[in-house]
């Protein structure tokens, strides 16, 4: 796909990843705020009901069979049920639930994250949040929340030093004790740092309220939509040392050069 | 007002926390997501425009405008105007913006809190999400949450051990050191701690899915309407003692008095 896409195969893949989003929405949510917590025993393999695994893999699973219909040749990366090889050189990557910790307690701050790549990186993007019922997308000139407040462009806020800086993440749950002490240097030295986002973090970078999402120990599917919409906002979003990061592991978002290179200056220097 | 309230007195009271929701929901919303962060320069007071405390104020005068045709003899305790004294017996207390700093960050986890009390606290109360459109309320035999998803009843998780719990919070941004410590002791033994959620850990103790919400450095407004909510749905809700938390401080939220008895021993101890 070194070719540049047509604008019909654009507008293809934008209400394809559309449908996608469409199709996981009833099935992540019909096991949300059930009151059955992953411990609960239930009818599930092993005696033990897992709602976030059956929501997660059902969610997968419609997901699939849409892109059987729909773009059978491209391929797939899913958390769930891996990889699928395809024959376009486009590859949809999907994240039925990103945030399982906080679609467990119940908090609006997980989404399915839904995006289709190419070899150098995701090319559009969609994280979409079904409880608020809430809808972001970056990609092929496109940046744009479709929400309870109907629709709105994505334009990431006015770039502004650190130490006026807002940044989310989900440390201290995720990433080692050296990820995690880099990112208290940064976190030490900004306005107001929140917790617990999930992946809706980066959504609010695209959204114009958040400068820096700073995060580690990911996958390729947990970045990848993240990382379209945010560039299609206007934002920067690489690993910690400025390379491309759609691999996963280390991933910081940013609204600016300015404080992405400031953020990427104090997190230096760990292995 | 120590006889019990007439049916009548309690269906009027609730009419009118559900008309002061309704009041708050587009003065908040007004200045949400704007991508104006407090410290931008605006036409606000001294130079500088502050979008929660313009949207605190806005949705506090038109909550109180409401009680002063619908209720001008009860008393007001608000968290911008203060105290306005009363000759019913009666209490409204509001807190317009419950979670600024998530209000600030475009995270949807800030609340409208709106309470009545008696002398001995607060007897029915609601916790409204604007963004969302998602209402939990509690009193009066009611306990319910309307939402994305319609209506139902609100009621808390089953017991369960610390070791098998999950825990909302919004420490480490609150509290003394002190607090912090004794806070640290409960989570260690706990399965799941979640950061960043301010007021809507206490609805989701009351929908079932979070079984304990610890904090400290409450407000009087910050407290009542969350403990009317969980109390109603099932739970419990004091401070780090046992003792009535209405007045603010440590408040400690729990589905049931065998866990609630287990975080009060390791929160034991700080003065």
């Amino acid at each position: 796909m070194h070719d540049p896409l047509t604008s019909d195969l654009q507008a293809e893949l934008i209400r394809t990843a559309h449908a996608l989003a469409d199709a996981a929405r009833p099935e992540t949510l019909k096991h949300f705020r059930t009151g059955i917590l992953s411990d609960d025993k239930g009818p599930g393999p092993g005696g033990r009901f897992d709602p976030v695994t059956e929501a997660d893999r059902a969610a997968e699973r419609a997901m699939r069979d849409l892109l059987a219909q729909l773009r059978p040749d491209d391929a797939i990366l899913g958390e769930e049920y891996g990889r699928k090889a395809g024959t376009t050189g486009l590859t949809w990557v999907l994240d039925p639930i990103d945030g399982t910790r906080g679609y467990i307690s119940g908090t609006p701050t997980w989404g399915v994250l839904i995006s289709v790549a190419d070899d150098a990186g995701p090319i559009f993007g969609i994280i979409d949040q079904p409880y608020i019922g809430e809808r972001f997308e970056g990609g092929f000139g496109r940046a744009l929340v479709t929400g309870p407040r109907g629709a709105a462009p994505l334009r990431v806020g006015r770039d502004r030093p650190l130490s006026e800086a807002t940044i989310l993440t989900t440390f201290p749950e995720i990433g080692t004790a050296a990820e995690y002490s880099a990112f208290r240097r940064v976190a030490d030295r900004a306005r107001l740092v929140r917790y617990g986002m999930d992946c809706y973090g980066y959504a609010l970078v695209a959204a114009g309220q958040v400068d820096l999402v700073i995060e580690a120990g990911l996958q390729p599917y947990d970045v990848q939509a993240p990382i379209a919409v945010v560039t299609a906002a206007g934002g920067i979003a690489t690993d910690w040392e400025g390379r491309p990061a759609h691999e996963g592991g280390r991933l910081l978002a940013a609204v600016s050069p300015a404080i992405h290179a400031a953020a990427m200056e104090l997190l230096a220097g760990i292995s």
